[in-house]
């Protein structure tokens, strides 16, 4: 551990199926098991020559994990100064300078860092909630930003993401399913077929409250395949077999 | 048992989740899990003067399923005469005729004999194949269209469903995962909007092999949920709890 890195307030949580070590703090950002599920369900292209861009990046969770599946160049996209330099520590903590970069910038501007057209994976773990007069926002303005559609819209981040992503390129999103015909909407009106759905349901006898998305850009329409169910705890509130391979490794 | 009722290489199966009794015949068309699934997520009209369609009903067994749950009046409509004829010999069988008619009719004509915007339930268990000239079909016509859209198209079905539906009617489907997208598309393009989705998965680690679908005509777009998982088989073969539940009565 090197305490150098720590801030006050942060601390450093590990996820064990992979070693990667993540700075935390619960007033300004933690990574869930959202996070945790997306890098799961993500195809990243694997090969060091190959482009990784983790929109809406927050502390880097994803990057990170990421890492730990390919050997990528992974580029992590935070409009938050805070969550970037957090993210910035982490990566050095984990020693993967040399692999990922993080970008501290609006994501609707990522065209004028990243060129068109050149990524292979676009992975995204966006804000859930539209802004809407009526929401309920967190007063922490870090909490937000993360969870409300304030200084990014979903139109916006599949906009982007389209506009990054080469021919054939793959896109991994993280969303909620009550979104999910708006999603297969925005997806098909910028060139991305929706290919992969994986629900997750928290028990065995309840609602979905997650979905994973993969589509590929000017992929062939229909052909939607739905991936097995992911169920995150068992009736007694452990969790499953399936989340704890996730978690700690198979 | 009423033998006279049964004609040569007809057998007769029986529900026991709610005691209907169903004639059958390999050679024409059994049911399948898919119409006892269709029939367990159908949430019909309950009361006398409400009116319950099914469309492309076959043997009749998600009309027969549905008494059960329901006073309305239940009309089944079949193109195929001897599947229409199981059909009204099954109802006989269960002392259902005061409940429920049989239309030996083109669905495409349904509007000749059912008033429309007059229904409040619309069930459909579709040929789930496209008929294509590179389809391989069942050598049998009776169960080639029963399974390939053959003399009905999905889209058929989705707009004869709406012109029939009352405003605020609603419409409970049994389709395949991989024409998801399609269908959420024509539904919404005939003002019925996807609500309530359900997922069957065969065994727990196994892809969706069949979806569940309840949209409302003239509905609110949006907020669509994804209920609990089904998943119909253990690791070993047997039923789950939950299967068991539907098939034999919980």
């Amino acid at each position: 551990m090197r305490p150098d890195l720590l801030q006050s307030n942060e601390r450093v949580d590990e996820l064990y199926a992979n070693n990667i070590k993540i700075i935390q703090s619960n007033e300004v950002f933690s990574f869930s098991l959202d996070a945790v599920l997306l890098a799961y369900f993500a195809q990243p292209i694997l090969k060091p020559n190959g482009k990784i861009v983790d929109l809406c990046a927050g502390n880097g969770a994803i990057g990170l994990f990421l890492s730990a599946k390919s050997k990528a160049q992974i580029i992590e996209v935070e409009i938050q100064e805070r969550l970037a330099d957090m993210a910035k520590r982490s990566i050095k903590l984990n020693s993967l300078d040399k692999q990922i970069d993080v970008l501290n910038i609006d994501l609707n501007n990522v065209k004028n860092y990243i060129a068109s057209d050149s990524v292979d994976t676009v992975t995204c773990n966006p804000p859930y909630f539209k802004n809407l007069i009526t929401s309920k926002k967190n007063p922490n303005e870090y909490l937000a930003i993360a969870r409300h559609e304030i200084t990014v819209t979903l139109e916006q981040v599949i906009k982007e993401t389209s506009s990054l992503l080469k021919m054939g390129g793959k896109f991994y999103m993280v969303h909620r399913p009550e979104r999910f015909v708006e999603i297969i909407d925005l997806l098909r009106a910028n060139r991305l077929a929706p290919k992969k759905i994986q629900m997750v349901y928290p028990k065995a006898g309840k609602e979905a409250n997650m979905l994973l998305i993969e589509a590929i850009k000017d992929g062939k329409s229909g052909g939607v395949r739905f991936l097995e169910p992911i169920v995150v705890y068992k009736d007694n509130g452990e969790y499953t077999t399936k989340m704890q391979g996730i978690l700690y490794g198979e």
